[in-house]
């Protein structure tokens, strides 16, 4: 089975606190690396974590607030001096090109590194990346600037033929791609053993929701239905509905009415006002709801 | 007397390393803060080393590559979401305004907070800021891209009467700034008493000097000379001569060199490349010429 984990570089909101860097993720599948959103000190939380920073190639944007990319031009100079060559691809939002452009104006000296920016859509559901091991989609939120979500979904895998059938009916290698895609085995005698019998069922496919910025909004429900990993932003607690409200943020307890309603198997939640020095209350609050609720902490990693 | 010290928040070169964040340092005079140079995670420092980061009102930029700028517009961010008001100065390169500006297109709503943007002269050497206290003068150094260095100079008190001529010559109220500022005293019979009988001198006036990056520049030794505290980059050993001398910076050697032509009292070193585990011998290297050397390391506190 493949490696399918989210490390937390970064759980505050705008503001940094002693132990919370702002907003970033990675999403690591095998050797691929993800990087969600990169706030400032990305590169240092990564550094901290011990990823090769040099293998990530694609960076997902979830909106142009400084928390969420003040991070980019020191991550992206230092891949330049660490000789990262290749592309490296940044989807966010079309503004963020010229933001950066002006900020590296600067960069040290020639590059073999080109970044390729994909403008991200505001308005609905696109599969932003996409190989052979996982599909990457982009769902818009509601923030107080263009948002999206991102949903990680593993593709599925094969069948695996079952070894005891390969040795029972002598498989040759010639039909064992086939059989794994679903076909029937057809005996020298002509008779037919269902693909049911000679097979065991793939792994099933995990997935992995990121929501952050945005207020609670039902109608991603169907979009993460069932997701394995559910990462929400809880910025406030529930005395403060009103201030999420109005600066468009969502409390502990409507995250977790989302991750009930979309049937999460687990719900991390995070981006947290700097105003609480304790946030295991939030996840008390959010477990009245959805009992499998926990804090996203920096440096947490949790395999899928 | 002030307290007056410098404070470093970083101390690595362009990488920066799980120990050492890149370039900052905060200088303190009584509750007066100014900061120099503002590298990813300066805010993350500030907070971390306990500084009121509302507190600083000017902000002293080198020169404009990354590991010396990306960590302002988190920094002026805070500050704003802080809530502080009135202007906040930025001594810089012409150019840094317009990177800022893209950098922060998406700062957090309506503000407070003005930030002025003050051009730095790399021709020659200018006078940046001087209240009652103290002056600060920018001074040109050499490197891939125009960088200045900073000289921060307490301005001299005035002398301090002494008490016991205070009593034994009954000296009026309206007589002692004067004599403070170095008038004779002269009794109602006419009779003068010498200044330098009544008066003790005042408190040496320090003076700290801020150098990175660049060549090693003997031309800069008049401007820092006697300083209390040297701060120079040494961002290379000595057998890195040719690629210190290619990429515009300073050994350990050529380092202590000009400390020992300034004539300072004590120096730091600092700016080290990522390559170095272990900067010791680098401090050892630079001792062999100037004994008073010290390594920086972030979150050293150094009392002028």
């Amino acid at each position: 089975m493949n490696s399918f984990s989210v490390t937390i570089l970064g759980s505050s909101s705008a503001l940094p606190t002693s132990q919370r860097f702002p907003t970033s993720q990675v999403v690591r599948l095998n050797e691929q690396l993800f990087l969600i959103d990169c706030g400032e000190g990305t590169q240092i939380q990564l550094r901290r974590f011990k990823f090769k920073m040099g293998r990530i190639n694609h960076i997902f944007i979830s909106h142009l607030h400084g928390d969420h990319i003040y991070g980019l031009p020191g991550l992206i100079s230092s891949l330049v001096l660490y000789g990262k060559k290749g592309e490296l691809h940044i989807h966010a939002h079309s503004d963020l090109q010229q933001m950066m452009e002006g900020m590296m104006k600067f960069m040290n000296d020639v590059t073999d590194l080109k970044v390729v920016y994909h403008p991200l859509n505001f308005k609905r559901n696109s599969v932003v990346f996409e190989d052979k091991r996982i599909r990457i989609t982009s769902f818009p939120l509601k923030h107080r600037i263009s948002c999206c979500g991102f949903l990680f979904q593993e593709l599925p895998t094969d069948k695996h033929l079952d070894k005891d059938a390969i040795e029972k009916y002598d498989i040759p290698i010639s039909q064992r791609m086939n059989i794994k895609n679903g076909a029937d085995l057809i005996l020298a005698d002509g008779s037919v053993i269902p693909n049911i019998e000679i097979t065991i069922p793939a792994n099933p496919s995990r997935s992995y929701g990121f929501c952050t910025d945005t207020v609670a909004l039902m109608k991603i429900v169907p979009t993460i239905a069932g997701v394995d990993l559910l990462y929400h932003e809880a910025t406030f607690d529930a005395d403060l509905a009103d201030l999420a409200k109005k600066t468009f943020h969502t409390t502990s307890i409507q995250a977790a009415e989302i991750a009930a309603a979309a049937a999460a198997k687990k719900m991390l939640i995070g981006h947290f006002s700097s105003r609480y020095k304790d946030i295991s209350f939030l996840v008390d609050e959010a477990r009245t709801i959805f009992p499998e609720t926990y804090a996203a902490n920096d440096g947490d990693c949790y395999e899928l």
